[in-house]
């Protein structure tokens, strides 16, 4: 995927779209691989009943205007059993290839529009689902990433295990839910909520519960009688959580595998996971998320879509 | 602390209250420690502002029909900075016969009231608080408990280390707090509320749980994936949930020591941990929460009123 001079003489080929469960980002792209528009939304599935998804896409198409006969393929929770239209998921382990061959046509307004399936792990011991982020990590494997640990934090962080465009597993942590659970609802919000986010109480915790992650639950509540006891002078209470729960999924994403890893985020999420990782003495390569899932989804629509003649080459 | 015939023909000498979060509970007792009355109130701390203590007292005092010369020991929240009137914290390591020396002496309708203190750990890397539990600690010293770990299941539990009515130091895990807040808010609550308690699925959570705790946190999603991909046939979510919640803090508790365990509770909570330490051949004793924490308040209003000459020897 390029972008320079030539963007703007090439017309708009097809549209892509991460529709996750709290936003919808959207991609105009010509065969080039180059951006020609792009959009966003806070209608993610959270905020639309069946009936809503294919209205919201002519109005996000429309404000991108996109011709009536341009595809859209779209990734992420719209695939979902209570989204927009379900796309099964696929069974992990499994070629990343097969997402485009597992994706289902939504009848809407004529147009041609396909959604993407997720992934599951039907491990009894370790069940898991994914979707979206099978998108990000197919983008990946196009970008030339072989063998990798993949973290992709977020919400419900994923870390997941890639070999050359082959997933062997993964696991979800409920890092981001947990945070702002304990920060927001819990007795911690008393502490938590008021406190400055600190740099070095946010390495010391990522450190002291990556080396003893058994005892993460056991640390929470000093993050309550801290500031009882030392007032100013406790730690920050939002940088010591943030830094327990980060640290401790660090532990049990890096006792799976010994691939390199791979940092997979976008914005202040990114920053804090590699502040993270550099205080741990961890070496990681880094992606932009929505690089790969833009990436991944243009891969998958060359696949999809061959008559367009998208130009995979460049991704 | 006995109950038998006499217990109706000597007058209330004292009455004790344990006042915690959300419950007060108060017992009218006899010089010889019966039980002449008691009675419960949902107006713990979290439901009174400060100006609430003295009424909500007077309101259940002539429920009980305690005479306006009875002096009343209390224990719990209502001592705390937010509370009815601060009983500053005892620091640990501590005996817990310190307690009663701490209390502070409340101005309310001509009527002696104390109240007891709680204990801070004042250990930066491990700061603690409890209020209430350190009468319970004191009622088991008193009735014969010596070298212990003992086990306080609640919405923060607290595991402390005993040795002759001394207490080592303590730590708060928050395991009835998760519980309810994954249960109830997080995405865990569309399966972990709809499911049926299952005691197996319960002692296998447990089990594993406590032989991996590290990986406690990266379990929790399985209770939302477990459903979705096996329906009926996947585990019970609310026993799970509580299991891996539960056995994480056994093997927190547990790897603290190696005194004989004691768990302290009352009710169905009394029931739960009793199975989960039977599901990991743990050997523990057993006493009732509230009888402790009854005795221990006698014992100090013992030291507290020499001059009321209640007898201390049956506690």
């Amino acid at each position: 995927m390029t972008s320079g001079d030539s963007a703007d003489i090439n017309p708009v080929n097809i549209v892509l779209a991460d529709w996750g469960t709290s936003n919808l980002r959207l991609w105009a792209m010509d065969a080039a691989g180059h951006i020609r528009a792009e959009h966003r939304s806070d209608r993610g599935m959270g905020q639309l009943n069946r009936d809503g998804f294919g209205p919201e896409l002519d109005r996000c198409l429309a404000a991108m205007t996109v011709p009536a006969d341009t595809p859209v393929l779209i990734c992420g929770m719209a695939g979902a059993a209570q989204g927009w239209h379900e796309a099964p998921y696929l069974d992990a382990p499994c070629d990343l290839s097969a997402i485009a061959d597992g994706a289902v046509r939504v009848e809407h307004g004529g147009r041609d529009i396909r959604i993407l399936p997720g992934i599951a792990q039907r491990d009894r011991t370790a069940p898991d689902v994914m979707r979206g982020e099978e998108t990000i990590l197919y983008g990946l494997a196009q970008a030339g990433t072989g063998d990798a640990r993949v973290c992709l934090p977020g919400t419900h962080a994923k870390w997941a295990r890639l070999s050359r465009g082959h997933l062997a597993g993964f696991r979800t942590m409920m890092t981001g839910e947990m945070f702002a659970l304990l920060g927001e609802a819990s007795i911690l919000r008393h502490t938590v909520g008021i406190s400055d986010w600190s740099d070095d109480d946010f390495a010391a915790a990522v450190a002291e519960a990556h080396a003893a992650p058994a005892d993460c639950l056991g640390r929470l509540f000093g993050l309550r009688a801290g500031p009882l006891l030392f007032g100013d002078a406790a730690p920050s209470g939002s940088a010591r959580l943030s830094g327990l729960l980060i640290g401790a999924e660090i532990a049990t994403g890096m006792a799976a595998g010994d691939e390199p890893l791979c940092l997979v985020a976008t914005g202040g999420m990114a920053e804090r996971y590699a502040a993270a990782l550099t205080a741990l003495g961890i070496d990681f390569d880094r992606a932009d998320a929505e690089d790969a899932v833009r990436n991944g989804l243009f891969a998958m629509a060359a696949r999809i879509w061959p008559e367009r003649e998208l130009l995979e080459t460049d991704a």
